[in-house]
C-alpha cells in the first residue's frame, strides 16, 4: 500500500463532507431549530467545508410528514429558505436510500434545483437497485455517489464483486467505504481502502469514507484511509450522529492541511450550538454500550435502546449481545 | 515495516498495563477510596491484566505527604494493606519521576518489597540521571522501565541519540514510547514505533505504548504501535487520566485476541467504580480545548485549567493557544 500525500503538504482530490444535519438528525429526529441550520451553513461555508447533506430525501409514502422533522425529506423550498441560490463555494448533498426513496417524483432535474449532489444508500443485497437510482440521479444532473453500508458483515466476495458492478455500470462519481457498525480497525480500513481504490481508478472514480465512533476509531480511521487516497471525508460537527457518533469536524480541521479550511468558525459553532444542544439533553458519542456492539460486529439498534432507558449494567449488556441463544 | 501478529492470532510478548491509579491519580489528586482500589486489583486479576501501577513513588522531600492521596508516594504498607503478598499472575508497578524521587532511600531491595516493577520518567534532557536510577532499580532487583517524555517537541537526531543511549547503557527491560501532548497521528506512532523497536532490539529489549487521548486517537496509536510490535501496552478503567485521558482499558480488551484477557471484571468495575466517579464531577475525557492542544503539540496544562473554569469559549482558546506573540 502506498501513501498519498504526506503530513505537511495538501492533496487537491480531497473533500469534506459536513453530515450533522443528516446523521445528527437520526438522533433528533430532525428537529433542528432555524438558527442551528442557518449558522451550520454559515460556519461550513467559512471554513471551507466542500459539501454540506442538509438530510435524507425520504419518500413522503413511507414516512409520515408528521412525525419527522423537516430535514428528513429536504424539500427543495426549505433548503432554498436557508441558502437562497447558494452563491458559495460550498456544494449541497442530500441522501437517498435506496426503496425508501421516490426518486422519480422528488429528484428534480438539477438545472431546477439548488442541490448538487446526491448520495444514494444501499445495501449489498439492493446493488441493482442503487444503479438503477445512481444512473437516473446522475441523468437529472447532479453529482451522484454510491455508499454501501453494513460491508463489515458481507463476504469479501460479494463485495468485490458489488465494486466491480458499481464501478463498471453506476454513473456514481464517488464509491464510499462505511463502516456501518463502528467495527473496524485501521489496519482493515486501510485494506479497505486500497480495495476500494483500485476498483474506483479504474473507472476513474474518487473514493470516500464514513466512519462510526463506536471504538473511538471514527477520526483515526478517516485520516488513514485519507492517507492511502481516500478523497472525500464525512465528519458532523462534535460528532453528532447515530449513536457513537462520527468523525469529529473539529478533529479533521485540525489534520488537514490545505489552507482553504479554517477551524475557528467551526469552533464558534460548536461552542454557539453543540454545547447547548448537549445541555439541552440531546445525547451521541462514544460509550462502553457501543464500544460492545462496535467489537461485536452489530447494528447499534440496543445500544441506542439501552442508552434511551439510562441504562449502565454494561456487563449485562455484554452478556446479551454476545450470547448465541 | 512489517506487521507483528495478525487480527486473529495473538502474541504471547503482549503486557497490558493498568495506569488508572497513577494517571487517574493526576485528575483527582490521588484521593481514590479503599473501595476503589480493592475492586481495581480485583479486576485486574479476573481480567488477566499483566501490571497494575499503583501511583508514584513520589519525594516526601519535594512533595508534602498532605497535600496528595497515598497513591502519590506508594508506601510499602499501603500497597500490602491491598495486595497482601500479592499472590497472583498481576505484577505491581510504580512510577518514579527523574529528579522527583529518593530512590536511594524509598527504592528498598526487591527481595522486601511486593513491587515487581519501577517505571521511570524522564526528560530527554535528564537521560544521565535516567539511567543512573534505572540501574539503582535494576540492581534491587526490579524489572525497570523508562518513559522518554514530550518527545513530540524533541528534534528526531537528539531523540536517537536518547535511545541509543538508553538501549546501550541501562539495565531497562522495556522502552516507553509516550506521546505526553496526545499530538502524534497514527502515521507517526508507526514510524516511531518502528524506531524505538529497532533500536530496543538490538540489545534485547521491549518497547511499550503510553498515549494520550487529546485527539480520540490513544486507541487507535496504541493498537497500531501493537500491530507493528509494540508490547508494553498503557491502559485505563474508562480512559482516566490527566486531561483528555488515556487508552480504554475496555477497547483494548476487546481488541487483544490472547484468551487470558476477559473483559467482564472490566465492564463490572466501570459500571460499579467509573460511572459514580464520573457522577461525582470528577472530569477527564477527549473535549475541545485539549484537541487543540494537542494539535498545537502543547502540553495539555492550559486546557486543563480551560476545563477547570468551565469554559466554552473555543475560538477565543484557539487564538490564545496559537498566537506567537
Amino acid at each position: 500500500m502506498e501513501q498519498k500525500g504526506e503530513l505537511v503538504s495538501f492533496r487537491p482530490d480531497i473533500k469534506v463532507v459536513d453530515c450533522t444535519l443528516r446523521d445528527g438528525g437520526l438522533v433528533n429526529n430532525f428537529e433542528f431549530s432555524e438558527d442551528f441550520v442557518r449558522d451550520l451553513y454559515k460556519a461550513n461555508v467559512a471554513a471551507g467545508v466542500d459539501y454540506m447533506e442538509f438530510g435524507y430525501k425520504a419518500s413522503k409514502e413511507v414516512f409520515k410528514v408528521e412525525d419527522y422533522g423537516k430535514w428528513k425529506f429536504c424539500d427543495e423550498k426549505d433548503i432554498r429558505a436557508i441558502v437562497g441560490d447558494n452563491d458559495t463555494d460550498l456544494k449541497i448533498s442530500v441522501m437517498a436510500d435506496v426503496g425508501r426513496t421516490d426518486y422519480k417524483k422528488d429528484i428534480i432535474p438539477k438545472s431546477e434545483s439548488v442541490i448538487d449532489m446526491v448520495r444514494v444508500a444501499t445495501y449489498i443485497n439492493t446493488i441493482p437497485a442503487a444503479i438503477e437510482m445512481i444512473n437516473y440521479c446522475a441523468d437529472m444532473g447532479y453529482e451522484v455517489t454510491i455508499n454501501i453500508m453494513a460491508i463489515s458483515t458481507a463476504s469479501e466476495n460479494e463485495l468485490d464483486l458489488a465494486l466491480e458492478l458499481l464501478a463498471a455500470q453506476s454513473k456514481a462519481s464517488v464509491i464510499y467505504l462505511v463502516d456501518s457498525y463502528g467495527s473496524l480497525y485501521p489496519e482493515q480500513i486501510r485494506r479497505l481502502a486500497d480495495k476500494y481504490i483500485r476498483i474506483a481508478e479504474k473507472y476513474g472514480k474518487r473514493v470516500g469514507i464514513h466512519a462510526h465512533n463506536n471504538q473511538q476509531l471514527a477520526f483515526a480511521n478517516t485520516i488513514e484511509a485519507c492517507t492511502i487516497g481516500v478523497s472525500y471525508l464525512d465528519v458532523t460537527m462534535s460528532g453528532m450522529g447515530r449513536g457513537a457518533g462520527n468523525c469529529y469536524t473539529e478533529l479533521l480541521m485540525g489534520f488537514l492541511r490545505n489552507p482553504k479550511y479554517r477551524i475557528s468558525p467551526v469552533l464558534k459553532f460548536i461552542e454557539n450550538h453543540m454545547v447547548p444542544l448537549k445541555k439541552a439533553g440531546v445525547v451521541w458519542g462514544c460509550d462502553v454500550q457501543y464500544m460492545i456492539t462496535g467489537n461485536a460486529n452489530q447494528h447499534p439498534r440496543t445500544a441506542i435502546a439501552f442508552t434511551g432507558e439510562g441504562r449502565t449494567d454494561y456487563d449485562n449488556f455484554y452478556t446479551q449481545i454476545t450470547s448465541y441463544e
